[in-house]
């Protein structure tokens, strides 16, 4: 600690918003003309970091950022919920609603649903029939949970996500695509979060499964019948295709996508927008389109850019060629 | 029929999580030790894999798959509509509204909208005023239909998809993008379905059409204008530019974009994530990015990834070449 | 002006779909077989294609498309807004709620808001605690608006937009992923509209900004902490990872992915679904995977689609290379 250790601070602001009141951290030296012209009331810094010159009330900590994750929930205490059912919430039959749960505004819950202890669903969302929920839930507003899906304890999901729908499976026959009807379930495990308008299906016959721990960001895919471990994340616009099989670990970058029935292995990290069409062995790194591991991909991009000089260059030894064959063989100049 | 044929089956289950009362199925070779280890009480099993050790009860067919979705109907009766309206639904001006159609709780039906026979709007539905909808539609909660959409007979539409919207048309003048009002139509044919959260735009002065029997899956987006064809499969995520025309029967992969008034042949293929930037032929299978027929972006990719290999021959070539010259003029070792 | 000044119009239509009553505009020689057969009853005709053969009542102007922006707001006047709060929405505590404010069925205010002049909330929007809002702001159904976020004058959100959700950032201690809490804000500046289902999250501790004139399209994703600037363009399913920068007036195509910390400069401007791993100086327009100035991508998938030609020849080369080694050193006739 530098600087008077009494410094009050209310709130957290990056360097150049930060003023009166605010804690701020400075972690990278590229920030070091912010941290100059701050007027954060106190800054955590790195130790390498800690003589720049700067607002003169300083932490010294290893990582900021770590610390600053500790400080937050002092700083920001989130709104307190109320165990309450709105009475706009329409509740089926035999649902089990327990006394601490919080059902919003307009709430929809169908018959036979089982609610967690403390559980809290949004205003608008649709809890359909049959769905069982866990301890500590929360549906943000305007979700929808569909028949057959079972959500684990700890789960949140953020608004207009949709769990549980049909997943996308047809016969040709007869002249058209017949509908397979799908009646396997869709079970998000302890601890998952679910982003903004991301959806996840049902599977057909077989489940749809996301594993404790996962985080899913906004308006990613998760067809049917997909199997997707425990602690990945697949951040936003990531597709995965069909009965594919993404193992413990896994992080798949922005707008992935992977193929039907495609195995990525535990702790695999897939770059983004990669196009995933074969198997990933587990703790690869790969990327590109198609993907491919990223030390090849890397160095096939950096060839590839070189590629107009290598065909100029072919141009010139095919010429040389000429003449080399004519020198060789009859002593002529080479022209054709 | 092998086995005692009076065995009773009440659910579909995977091989390796079928039991007591459970119909499952064998149809692939590499699924050999599931079934050896299976525990269903039934299985479906291909000509060509039925003396492969498993449960006893067994019944050969000829496409296992094919025959589940004869009987998934029978073993799986969805629930029974009730023909009502709730009364928290508000229902507009003018609206034609079937003895027999289901409106559930907080549906929204905005004034002179006209409702098919037994139509089945789900909680949370905003359909806007004048919109027309067939026989037997079925829309899944929370979707918005916007003001000038038409929807066919038996269309199904998923949870949060928005048919309808504005499309993204400006005009920069004046140092602002000036809108381009849509005033098209949206207009859906028979027997199609829309995925969960998808996007169709209205057009802006012509129609965006779907056709009849097109199946479109989760988050995909259809802009202004756009004319898909009749029997079209559209995978999650894929996306079309304005003005883009899709022929009938044509199969777009997960993730596909499609540029403006790009026209896809009927009955073309094309792969996952492929950019289309031109025409497609019908009939024709296409990859890649940019998309090109997949037979030469198999050869391009192959080549691809011996590029580094090449770029080494070819410098080894160079010098060579530069050995060569030395030798054909000059009669040194060619060293520079 | 050729033909009868007096010929009324009532509605717009293309060409082909053109009849009594519709005005139509012919602008591009290849829809002349369109203009030829048209029955519209009024036509608007670039000057250079006054003369070709179709309906005799024509109006020449200098860019038909522009005409009709004008023309249209006179022909489609857009629904009236009533100033009316529907008996069955939810207003919270200490809500500002202008006199000319409507407020459609079932939204839902929280405490706090502040709605400007004329706020028109459609029916099952859900506007958090707190949040802003400007004048002549429409939020279309089903939009979710956040804590922590600001809505300019004159923003128009389409339905299913989520707004200032949280990011998406974990640490990874003590063997899970441990949630960044977001405190950040989502503030969105006057006269942006935004599309369908797009998802906009709120800054990790820093804001994300989307700048004043700004236009995004349906189905795109801007993560936490990203600056985009004023007059952008973003289409259908674009993504921007965390703290991107999109400087004023770049344009994004459809399905671009761009990577977390990137900057794209001002002007610029990037092609379908390019995938943006590095900064991109203002004013330049670029493409591909990864993305790379336009004219070098261009020039790398046309030598790309020569490779396998390449590849050949060098083959060749190779194999004459053997012969010529042959010859200058041992006056042999090559062969191996």
């Amino acid at each position: 600690m530098v600087g008077d250790a009494a410094t009050p601070v209310h709130t957290i602001a990056p360097l150049d918003r930060a003023g009166d009141g605010d804690l701020s951290f400075f972690a990278a030296r590229k920030y070091a003309a912010r941290f100059a012209a701050s007027r954060a009331a106190v800054t955590l810094v790195s130790p390498a970091l800690a003589n720049h010159p700067g607002p003169p009330v300083r932490v010294v900590v290893e990582r900021p950022p770590d610390a600053l994750l500790t400080i937050l929930p002092r700083l920001y205490v989130p709104t307190a919920r109320v165990p309450e059912v709105h009475p706009t919430a329409r509740i089926g039959r035999g649902v089990q609603l327990p006394p601490d749960a919080t059902i919003d505004a307009y709430a929809v819950i169908g018959d036979g649903v089982r609610l967690g202890a403390r559980a809290w669903i949004g205003s608008h969302c649709v809890v359909a029939a049959g769905v069982t929920i866990g301890d500590d839930v929360r549906l943000h507003p305007s979700v929808t949970v569909c028949s057959g899906t079972q959500l684990g304890d700890r789960v949140a999901v953020h608004a207009g996500a949709r769990l549980g729908s049909d997943g996308f499976g047809y016969v040709f026959r007869d002249g058209h695509h017949a509908k397979i009807p799908h009646v396997g379930r869709c079970l998000i495990g302890d601890d998952v979060e679910i982003g903004a308008n991301t959806t996840i299906d049902r599977g057909s016959i077989d489940d749809t499964v996301v594993g404790a721990g996962t985080k899913i960001d906004n308006l990613v895919h998760v067809a049917h019948n997909v199997r997707i471990g425990r602690l990945c994340l697949l951040m936003a616009q990531v597709g995965i295709a069909g009965s594919a099989r993404i193992e413990d670990g896994a992080v798949l970058a922005g707008q992935v996508g992977v193929g039907g029935h495609v195995v990525i292995g535990a702790r695999a990290t897939v770059g983004g927008q990669a196009g995933v069409f074969g198997d990933i062995p587990g703790g690869e790194t790969w990327s590109g389109y198609p993907a491919r591991p990223h030390r090849d991909a890397i160095r096939t991009q950096a060839t590839l850019s070189r590629l107009p000089r290598i065909y100029r260059a072919l141009e010139r030894l095919a010429a040389a060629e000429e003449r080399v064959h004519g020198d060789t063989r009859g002593g002529t100049d080479g022209a054709k």
